[in-house]
């Protein structure tokens, strides 16, 4: 098995001023090849610990992927430790990325100044990744590391930049690598949690041959993924997934990068119907969610965030009795927000959302974490039918949004 | 300068299932202190690998802060490493984090399993920091690395128990180290790029006493932060900011840890008005920076997302002849929006966005990227003022959208 190191090289991680997402993309790709990612490292722009660091990496990982350090005001550093490092003598122009540094900046109504020139510059024995999206190439260097055999990828930091290379930088590792063949099926599920899931799928996992392995990969907003991988030969997952299909039901949702909102958003756009959010606690992250979605204007025709009780009675027709009999985290207000909005503008589905999410403003009856959700649909006779739904959860503000917002698309899902 | 390592333990770490904040937070402490972090390193679930690498990190640096590797099924590795590590004998049980997880468990409904029970004992030669928020406790090992002056911390990986440790763990490192005295003062601008406001601020920089050092701290939604730092005795940084504010003006929108949701939400609250949204190209996003200032209710009514026309013209009131001339991205639009969801949840001010976020949908006139930002306010004569603005992008769906909602913010901060 191939190994891999990860390294991102910038002052502004180390002093905590940004967080580093692009090594958890990268490690995430290197694993579906299935390569094995040893160790994740973060270092200053300081040439001689960018060599040491790079150096042993090196020897001692078959593949060295490094974001960041790379820029116009601080190319010099890293650009320069790389040349040393992979015993280039001098640097070469690379016309294609500077192309499309001419063709960025001028759509940027930007000037071009001498450090812009500057970032086409790349040691003259790397192969050069073009960069589409920003002005630093990305670039890649052979034969290094003690055995001569090991291969180093070097990206910028800006994550859309990083992550727009990954395609061509995975390409050129399974280009270059003599990979072991390795196959994956990813199954989506959500409401049960991690433990139990284990334990209701236990049987089946012991009866999965040796060279299928199963990887569970729990995500708060996701749900569990359960990945199946098999390596060497091709791989026919169709028999265990229909064994685990019997098993867990209706808490499977889809597959592969199957999200929640994006399996909503398909199964709207195929019934031709429409949907509408009504927020309390989630204050807009559930809209947030459905218009991560690109095309979601298909189906999505909108939200109110009603964040007070006028809004809620004026604009979603929530009844003053409902309010102060029940108050405004109840299943009956739940049920009035979503049948409200779902008239108010006139779609075929809605969500709502009430909740207390906390740090304050919670009660013995209903403690910070507690919220009321609600899944609308109308019916072919015109009425509307509402599923309800309360959750508790215990964490921080941030975080009781975020499930919240997941448990309400859930709800929708299991009654569209 | 004392110095510090920040180490995550995790396999879902190097697997790219999580992504790492831990150690953006805890660098971003250390750094306030006055602490150099010379590295961060992620390493597996392997007892070798951890005992190497914190032992390596214990040589090295003053402070080694680890995060992860503890939890109800995977304390052994982690733990045991750590006992090893630190010369302890034997395990004890801390009552004080046995107290926690009774009342964590009972809370969620959960049976206590020996698991859990494992989790109160520690190596005993550590001092525990009990962890009010989960099961698994702080610790701190002292007179560790080649120097025997060395302190390891150990925090839970789940991120909103790492970050409520903190607080205790700064106070114990302040309390253990001799800290040179370090003060800090933080300015936070929007609307001027970080290239041009050092351009701008060069001379007043240029005259700052030796002792007192400024960082940039660009951040896409905050803006660019200004950090003065004075080592040793007390600081007062009062003549250099007034004279900044003397530059930047209105540039400047708050100090410390201020947003400019929470500067928004500062100024609404102490006059006594109220605030509204419409999204369009936000898609909730807008809504969800709002509501993240816990207490928020108190001036904030809601919002409307208007993915459709029909919802714009229908509950927003945006005329038909306006989405036919003009388009739904268009000045005229966001106007009508802005005092459209003003009038419609009555409230004193109202934010409105409309643009093409991407990756599809854009024309020559109006290329992906564009929006239209519009902030409008009730005048006392009961007649609404409404201030426009257009800004262009190139990046992601989602970093346009991130754009797009901090400059309407920063539209109404300006026109409050």
């Amino acid at each position: 098995m191939k190994t891999a190191s990860i390294c991102t090289i910038g002052d502004e991680i180390l002093i905590g001023q940004i967080v580093d997402t692009n090594s958890s993309h990268i490690s995430r790709e290197l694993n579906l090849l299935g390569i094995q990612v040893r160790n994740m490292t973060s270092i200053g722009d300081d040439r001689s610990r960018i060599i040491e660091e790079l150096g042993n990496c090196l020897d001692n990982t078959d593949i060295v992927i490094v974001t960041g350090g790379l820029g116009p005001t601080k190319d010099d550093i890293t650009k320069d430790a790389l040349r040393e490092l992979s015993g280039s003598a001098g640097y070469r122009i690379s016309p294609k990325q500077m192309a499309h540094i001419e063709r960025i900046l001028k759509a940027r109504g930007i000037p071009m100044i001498e450090n812009n020139r500057a970032q086409a510059m790349v040691p003259d024995n790397c192969t050069v990744i073009p960069n589409k999206l920003g002005t630093a190439p990305g670039m890649a260097f052979y034969g290094l590391g003690k055995n001569g055999t090991s291969a180093l990828y070097s990206l910028p930091g800006v994550p859309f930049e990083a992550v727009g290379l990954l395609p061509d930088v995975m390409a050129d590792i399974r280009g270059h690598f003599d990979l072991e063949a390795i196959t994956h099926h990813t199954i989506v599920t959500f409401g049960i949690p991690e433990s139990t899931l284990a334990k209701q799928i236990e049987p089946w996992e012991d009866a999965l041959p040796d060279n299928i392995h199963l990887a569970y990969l729990p995500d708060p907003t996701l749900g569990v993924r359960l990945r199946l991988t098999q390596f060497g030969g091709e791989a026919d997952f169709k028999p265990y997934i229909a064994e685990l299909q019997k098993i867990l039901g209706n808490a499977i949702y889809g597959e592969g990068d199957d999200t929640l909102q994006s399996v909503i958003g398909r199964r709207l756009r195929e019934a031709g119907k429409t949907l509408a959010l009504a927020e309390s606690c989630t204050g807009g992250h559930l809209s947030e969610l459905i218009t991560s979605v690109a095309g979601c204007s298909d189906y999505y025709k909108g939200s109110v965030t009603s964040y007070s009780n006028e809004v809620k009675m004026k604009v979603l027709g929530v009844s003053a009795d409902t309010l102060r009999q029940f108050g405004a985290v109840s299943e009956q207000c739940v049920r009035e927000m979503s049948s409200g909005v779902l008239r108010a503008l006139d779609t075929d589905y809605a969500v709502a959302t009430s909740g207390i999410a906390g740090p304050g403003g919670g009660s013995p009856e209903k403690p910070v974490g507690t919220a009321w959700l609600a899944a609308a649909k109308r019916l072919p006779d015109g009425s509307i039918s509402v599923a309800t739904q309360c959750v508790h959860f215990a964490s921080s503000r941030s975080v009781n949004i975020e499930r919240f917002a997941s448990y309400a698309l859930d709800l929708l899902r299991r009654n569209l």
